[in-house]
């Protein structure tokens, strides 16, 4: 039985990695292009409780994710506005702020809301610790990929496979959460 | 005639900005405590129409504000996020990535939004042109103030009384222009 979850993002490469992620568990993904509310907060699982929440009720299960590299010298920053900063001062931003810094701790966080269509909101967390680098490295991955290496790892994000990113990642192990959960559920009502 | 405006902010130094502000035009600044929906957008218009919109209706003028410095050099970041980035990197953060930086212009924007008891919402938009300084300079104001120099001075916004900061500030005049339409208006229906 082959289960469709809608994935509301704008972020093509999210969509690609929760496609890979997915499919093993017989769920696949479609985006869904709708409107949702993202409202500032330092709490990514607040930012996609009301996201989700925001989209009203949709008729299918539909799922929002929202991520941030949490730098521990930089008291947290970017993290929930990684995309803005990304944007605006981009990874050489981060090397900069990061010069001659010596603590390089840092994690990914990744939160992912599911709204079932009877109204049920459950919230997934993941992270992954790691490093920032000294310098950006590889091409894959996207946003601060380049410059983020995981705990037991000497590559880059954006060095890897989206397959081998995808065994490690905040992300994917946030929607494999979801996806355990979705299985779950789906057992005890069939 | 003394008309009552109702403030919602959390910020202290606000409100004793836009008392100052507002007493000439006959204003009294009363602060509201409540609780505003502050959305994630590029647009500070955008975020202060949503988030007096969501204080729903309460029988009272009612006022929110929101600002940020925003640096060219750096794509306008911090841009909508400033009370963020102050509170993670910093005036220290900002100084670092400005480092060796010969574009130093930059602007503060303040976006107000009223909220009439009849629902009526106006929002008013001010900006004040100026530069970055080489270093942190003053203890006046708060937030980056201490690296902003107003064009056409040689000190920063921290370095002034906040009377002299009320003269050329971006909510001063934000709140000002607020305080003339309502005047208008209050002649219009009296």
């Amino acid at each position: 039985m082959v289960v469709k979850l809608y994935f509301v993002t704008g972020n093509e490469h999210k969509l690609l990695e929760a496609r890979e992620v997915l499919k093993p568990y017989g769920f696949l993904v479609e985006r869904l292009r709708a409107r949702k509310l993202e409202i500032q907060s330092d709490s990514l699982v607040e930012i996609v409780k009301v996201a989700v929440q925001s989209l009203g009720d949709v008729g299918v299960p539909v799922f929002v994710e929202d991520a941030g590299l949490f730098i521990g010298a930089l008291n947290g920053f970017p993290g929930p506005y990684s995309a803005y900063v990304y944007r605006t001062i981009g990874v050489s931003g981060i090397l900069k702020l990061m010069e001659g810094v010596e603590n390089r701790s840092a994690y990914f966080e990744s939160a992912v809301a599911l709204r079932m269509p009877n109204g049920e909101v459950e919230v997934f967390v993941e992270r992954v610790k790691g490093f920032i680098s000294t310098e950006a490295r590889g091409t894959g991955g996207f946003g601060f990929d380049p410059i983020f290496i995981p705990e037991g790892h000497t590559r880059t994000f954006a060095e890897m496979s989206l397959h081998e990113k995808n065994t490690l990642s905040h992300r994917a192990k946030a929607l494999r959460s979801m996806a355990e959960w979705l299985k779950r559920k789906l057992r005890a009502i069939s």
